[in-house]
């Protein structure tokens, strides 16, 4: 069962008294041959002992050669968000001079996260897998560890001892940069239109923004589906207000800019009478009229961050330590300035 | 060799006694496990024909239940791209239901393609192909048909005999209604900022425009690389122009809104000085201020078509005949408005 004594398709061809590429077929289970063509083929093969070459190389210890991400968001939506795809293409990015491929499935709930794991480990689909959006105790991190399944996770919180390395990406002082970027332009009450609030970066936005009270400082916090038509809804009933706020940070360009929209529609001036932020920058965050402060972060190298601790994951006989992705930066644009 | 006769893991674990835990790192080629019983392990595994449960589905003529698409586009920009993304979960809604997964990759080139459709066939990684950006007289049709690929392809031209069923878009006439448009609004000089030259659509594009003329309307077109930089710039170079356009028409949402912005930055008024339009609508061409008239695709649809052809065409007996995808609508928004 050496690689060098396999045999092949070829021999297989000979041996049934068919052509290569009837074996093919037959193998491969495309039509093209006979059924009973198609089941001597297969008696040859097996009594043999012929194997795909992905199987010898799993037999030979090798890998897959594929890397799993199982995306549980709603279709209709992942085409909007910047950082989902900019990560995604970072992580290829890093595949790619390994001649590794991403495979990607969406998953509906956190449930079928979980099951398509335990798939992708039974059948040797995937060498590992990426992680997103972590929550406060993940269900999905015990599961890896008892699958063995490598995994890199990329969130806020360190990783218990023996779950899945995180690459950390300290939303806490993310948070605390932005809003301290709106309080030093004077701004005293501030609101935070944010995502699910199941999120962990959710959680310590949010509490990045009632740290600021001791300063005196009223924080806001309208939890969204992150959708732009909510995140436009946020914004006309917090303007409705009669104490509503100077500044909004939005959670996401595409949010901002929906918000900025609905303050224009309302003819409210950004940024004389409204600042607004985001905490994901985009090309079109900087392209919009005004332009967007947010924060800068390079996704698509944490994708490739990732996807290399993965690799490297993969590779190691433990589980390697957290590693800190880059950190992003403010940058800071046209709809931010001081308030009134 | 029938799959009730397969020898499972626990047998192996018996039989080289070992827990089935080793059996599982040795054959995965994971740590855990000494070289000495990784070895044993492997030879009982060989001795009693142990074939992983994906390598026992190809032999029983099943499928490797994964969908390929090689993106032969740079990573870098990958995110910007609205189109792409809303195509990829598109494609990932149809494929769920049938728990097929899509595996993706990265490619610097088109040859680079090609070779990934050889090692996919070769290895059985997938059961068949997305394919987009067709180009006139495209390598890798007679590749895809001689390799027995299933292949779908996304374009605006009929398949030759013999080669991939196609997915049609009809560019020509999508180019045609959005130019309609703006001759009808009286524009007598309209130009296209297109992306590669090499593409199809670009040149579908591109003789819609020219086919203009006999109305007595003046049509450019300036191919880019797509980034909204080199769109930025084209409306820069176009307004400096004696003979400036009084409509520009964009190959996509992004670049659109970076022209919009260009012609904001020199206080050019859109709509009323300048008409910008977009082949690509997305989320956000929706939300600038103003909104962009674009032609509006279901996007997510014709990926989830796509996905729904090719697994007819994979398991269709012969090569299926090209179907029509839905039709792209004209969204007329604020960006386009009488010729002065």
């Amino acid at each position: 069962m050496s690689p060098a004594r396999r045999v092949t398709i070829t021999d297989i061809a000979r041996l049934a008294g068919v052509s290569p590429g009837a074996v093919s077929f037959a193998l491969n289970g495309r039509p093209g041959v006979s059924a009973e063509t198609r089941a001597r083929i297969l008696e040859v093969a097996a009594q043999h002992d012929w194997l795909p070459s992905s199987t010898a190389r799993a037999l030979a210890g090798a890998r897959a050669g594929v890397i799993g991400f199982a995306v549980n968001r709603p279709a209709r939506t992942l085409g909007a968000e910047a950082f989902f795809t900019d990560l995604m293409a970072g992580v290829q990015s890093a595949l790619a001079p390994h001649r590794l491929a991403l495979q990607t499935v969406l998953v509906p709930s956190i449930d079928d996260e979980i099951a398509t794991y335990r798939r992708w480990r039974s059948s040797h689909q995937v060498d590992g897998v990426v992680v997103i959006d972590p929550r406060d105790d993940d269900p999905r991190m015990p599961v890896l560890r008892d699958l063995g399944l490598p995994a890199v996770i990329i969130g806020s919180v360190r990783s218990e001892p023996g779950h899945p390395a995180t690459l950390q990406v300290d939303d806490r002082r993310v948070a605390h940069t932005l809003f301290a970027h709106l309080a030093g332009l004077g701004h005293r009450r501030i609101a935070y239109v944010s995502g699910p609030a199941e999120f962990q970066h959710t959680r310590l936005r949010s509490e990045a923004l009632s740290g600021l009270s001791a300063q005196g400082i009223a924080g806001a916090v309208i939890p969204t589906d992150s959708s732009p038509a909510a995140a436009s809804a946020a914004l006309g009933r917090l303007l409705a207000d009669g104490a509503s706020p100077s500044a909004v940070v939005f959670d996401s360009d595409v949010m901002a800019i929906a918000g900025l929209r609905a303050a224009q529609e309302r003819r409210i001036a950004v940024p004389t009478e409204l600042s607004i932020a985001s905490f994901d920058d985009s090309t079109v965050a900087a392209l919009v009229h005004p332009s967007i402060t947010a924060m800068t972060r390079d996704t698509f190298g944490l994708g490739a961050d990732a996807a290399n601790f993965l690799i490297d994951q993969i590779a190691a006989p433990a589980p390697l330590p957290d590693r800190t992705g880059s950190a992003p930066v403010l940058t800071v644009r046209e709809s931010t300035a001081r308030a009134r």
